[in-house]
């Protein structure tokens, strides 16, 4: 879990640009035998594609290609390698500005840490990155989906216009209904009348020249009870690792999260009772884990995401080859919010990281076929 | 950074249970050449330990053993091997819930998990095992210190009583002067006033059989720029995995956190300037960094920590053995608000979190004396 | 696996100096509910301890402490701390050496490595440190017999003695009949003969002030196929790995090993057959290892130690303060020859690799009990 | 270091069939500022590629593609994604043999672990994955000669015939002679009169349709001291499980290697003295490592390879589909020996190794160029 490498057994390396040839990833660790096709990884890329008057108008096919670990269409539990092409790259745009880091993105700290770096389109710190991991991670999803373990996502809360939360949900059921409802919103909030107050407010801020941030919900729907490694490697600390990896997240929180900050002991307990003969929590305030390990309720991320860097307004900055201070406007195609298109990306790192747990304690095996064939 | 491992360079491995015969931890990967004697050690665990008339009655003496890779007063690079003996367990409150999960208490998750426990004082999943962290981290604390790098703590809200938050400070040394003052409030909050409120509302709920949360800011004062291994192991991820693991957090937020949510990206975006000649960032939104490296500035997390579990109130839960509802009363030695206390424990999570990256990096040698002997 | 940890699930982490107050170790991510005991630890120490006429005569009881991860004498899934105290150290013998590396021991290159270093009988390049592996291992050993794997060792050639060796053995019980023998033999050869020539010249190396070198061979008996993560994480690139670890191991083959050199194709390659209706190989040539993978055949490797580095006759070294030449003679209480003591050793790191890659492909679930308590 | 990923900072991923679409691999964790070229990685893979009457006749360009990471020329610190096309191809040689398993191939092994495996060609088993390996290892000897550190190799031993070997070398020169020799013969063997001889043997044992094994020597030039991280991550250790991972290994030993099992402590001890007044060892029987930890002398590891499994004489194998016994001829284009073919792909491993550890060890810095830009 470090540098561009995650998971302990589900393994997965990006690598690539956003104006480079390609961007890509291996897969390494997926268990043998699992139908997977290129079909199944557009799905959950097309949900992250730019599309729709709201996003950035970079026209990206974003056609995956499987070049490994795959054989008649089943893995064969050797490295998967997917591979993107960029195409649609206009460098133009950047030559003028690479010189003067934009304030909010990572061109000041890679200047700092590596010295040489490809600023054309952000270069490996760009969201063009995440195409990998939602590849990566429709594998994961489709895997757990196996198991009967669905991980989903919507945005609760954009531009401060928050849609009342889901906190009171109980059911299972409810929690699909919500994200069902998202993924027909261009917002991908799971409620109409909140979605069009976000989309005006976006439209305006598009025109004023700024941008929005918000907050995402990812759930994981019937997740086994005991994934976890206390007391480094705990459910809750692996999971804020794998959201807060994705850029422009800016803080995690799970169950009532934040909110117990004003709760008492009494209120934030969760009372165990039994459901049908079975052990149960009554609440879910501690999002589905308690000591860092999963109760088996559904398990209850929010992330904060902060408003795309890239702005046209006119910002301070400095000229690194005069050092000199100096003003940018950053032209470009950009996504306004990026909160929906940030979901998919959210829900494939959860789905990575739950799979990887899964697969630590033997509750998926490493082969999906029981006869050899 | 699975199990009970945490770091890459400089490892640290605990061990122990709350009411077993004691608890240590393994640090290996420290240089060579560094001064540390178990008085170093002694004192942050001393900041730790139970104490006053709001804490826990559990009377630790927490005296550290340094057993091994230690010789003359000097590290030796070879693993330092630290125990701290338990000596005031009551395990005889524990028989009678041992087959009733405490609410809020990871004793369900523990059962479920790994089918045999040792349910004496809550075992491994017990907030006693941080005083290996604590311990490990004291050797990180003094580590950081010789390259100028200072971790400190305090608290920002207990019991929803929140103390004006420290976002507009941009010099490190009102930092300090927040910690300095922390340090004498028993609540660990900066600042007399709120301090004085808290410690009513705490003994209150004392009295009350109730118990309280709160949020703790870590900050990392005069940190390298560069630290961080985009695109998985980015410095936020990494501090977020690490303060998560602590028990009783629920929530961690980087700079303006979820604030960011309500911000417009021409609020947000931390200005670059020049200053005195060098490259800054006129406000700290990022808290320091951006893009998963450290940019320099003060480096500024927040952690939400939950209320107490244990409670005298009574509390619905089940019989693990008749498989019937019942109902608990928690009696025992417990800290009605665990965050002053918890927050030595997040200081010492980043503070070895910041070593192993600096050590990753080549900014803190493999030995730190130049000559052989 | 690096460091002074080994293993990815089943982790084991040493610590301790030869001379220092003790050595031990911390066993993370052993299954719950396995039926351990101080007991079962020792017999493996104790087959390791020095004794007889022909070991080393520092007297160490080496009597085991278990401080944690046991209750009730079964695991509980949580870091297991083994501590043993260092009792008969003399450390004057090292206080005139110290400046004067011994050759062929590790005392120039920590010097040169880490600048200072504990030089009281070897420090923590000490043969003391394999105690930790040892007590390790016993777990491993014990959680693998559980499920019928039998990890054994013994000598193959010491001082250039050979034993008629076993590669044609083809049953596991004509292994365990070598194996019995050998723990009869002050050497650890499973022939009479050969065990009384080779006692007769080790008498006569110590008198001499000579030692001498051997090689052992270790078998795993009944392994489960398909052990091993190729392309690196090769069962045999593992198992070499771990043993090389070993001090002293200079070389390390598997199955016909180097003398493939001199074999051609249509001898080398084993003839797949059937036998009593399952696939198995007519010979066993690879050492129970195709392509990195174990194939269910017995598991053989062999290792090469070196003569034991400390002897009484008479060295060219250096000074370390002066930076002149000089000479050294040891003395002290050492071994002349290693073989024997090593067994153990050997056997503990193929043991807790083999539950690792058990661990690791679900074949060893990480509970053992199926009811809760 | 598991599964397909090898190394801690400077690490490899690779991923590809022998007959799928592209082999390739992901380098991530090299420093920035490296100047790389397709022309650079292309040098290592031709010294790999089959040629010449005695190899393979199959004919793969092996053309390198560097899809990301690089920039201008240079490394950007972010991951380097290398390709390499299957070109050709002919899978139907194997499709007659799908369902009997080659003896000394991992077509069984691969059956028995995964269920669902690639039979073209050997699928991910075959050694065509070492075409990854070596354009990995490019960059590592690239950045090693950067900081003086050179990794060679040559044959000391074919079909039983040697070369007198090398261990009186005493000056790195006299290796770079033999290396020199050794890439001008077409078996990779440094001396003429041998070289002949094998290449007689290599004919005839082609006509015969069988084939030949032997041992390869890897010597690191000029490394520096210091490098290794006992007790585990010795310096032996890893590049033993290094050079384990490479297909057809059967053996690895260092120095005097299996040789010490017959010589005495007094002849085995590399007396330290002083050379030009800098400490030293007079022999290299350590092959360079003491205690898990470089000298500073040349590192000589040798490593046992397997005669080329792939044989035209019938072999006895089973029908997976029908599971009776039967007969198996291997027809195909085959090296009859891999030795010569092996060298490039065990220094690729090698250089690696010692890149890793000079990255981990702060020796490498993790950019190249003082000043950004």
């Amino acid at each position: 879990m470090s540098g561009n490498t995650f998971g302990k057994i589900f393994r997965v390396t990006t690598w690539g640009e956003s104006h480079g040839k390609a961007v890509g990833c291996v897969v390494d660790g997926c268990p043998s035998g699992l139908d997977i096709s290129e079909a199944d990884i557009q799905r959950e890329l097309d949900r992250r594609r730019p599309g729709g008057e709201l996003a950035s108008k970079r026209m990206e096919e974003d056609r995956v290609h499987i070049l490994s670990g795959v054989f008649e269409g089943k893995t064969t539990g050797t490295p998967i390698s997917l591979l993107v092409y960029n195409k649609d790259t206009i460098s133009e745009h950047y030559v003028k500005i690479k010189d003067t880091p934009r304030p909010g993105h990572a061109d000041l700290t890679y200047w700092l840490k590596y010295g040489h770096r490809d600023w054309r389109g952000g270069g490996r710190a760009s969201a063009r990155e995440t195409v990998a991991r939602v590849a990566a991670g429709a594998i994961a999803k489709k895997l757990l989906l196996n198991f009967g373990v669905n991980v989903i996502g919507y945005a609760v809360e954009i531009c401060g216009i928050g849609w009342n939360q889901s906190v009171k949900i109980s059911d299972e059921k409810d929690y699909l209904k919500l994200y069902e409802f998202s993924e027909r919103s261009p917002v991908r909030v799971p409620d109409f009348e909140t979605s069009s107050r976000i989309i005006e407010k976006i439209k305006q801020l598009a025109e004023e020249g700024d941008s929005a941030g918000g907050i995402a919900e990812i759930v994981v729907l019937n997740p086994p009870a005991g994934l976890g490694e206390p007391v480094f490697g705990k459910l809750s600390a692996v999971l804020s690792m794998a959201v807060m990896s994705v850029p422009a997240v800016k803080g995690v929180e799970i169950g009532a999260g934040f909110g117990v900050a004003r709760m008492l002991g009494s209120e934030n307990n969760d009372p165990i009772i039994l459901k049908d003969g079975k052990i149960c929590l009554e609440t879910n305030n501690c999002g589905g884990i308690l000591g860092g390990i999963s109760t088996g309720n559904p398990i209850v991320l929010r992330v904060a995401i902060k408003p795309t860097p890239s702005i046209s307004k006119p910002q301070k900055t400095i000229d690194l080859k005069t050092m000199e201070e100096t003003e940018i406007r950053i032209h470009g195609r950009h996504d306004t919010c990026i909160v929906p298109r940030a979901i998919p990306v959210l829900e494939a790192m959860v789905a990575i990281t739950i799979v990887d747990f899964m697969l630590l304690h033997g509750m998926i095996p490493r082969r999906l076929i029981s006869e050899s064939y």
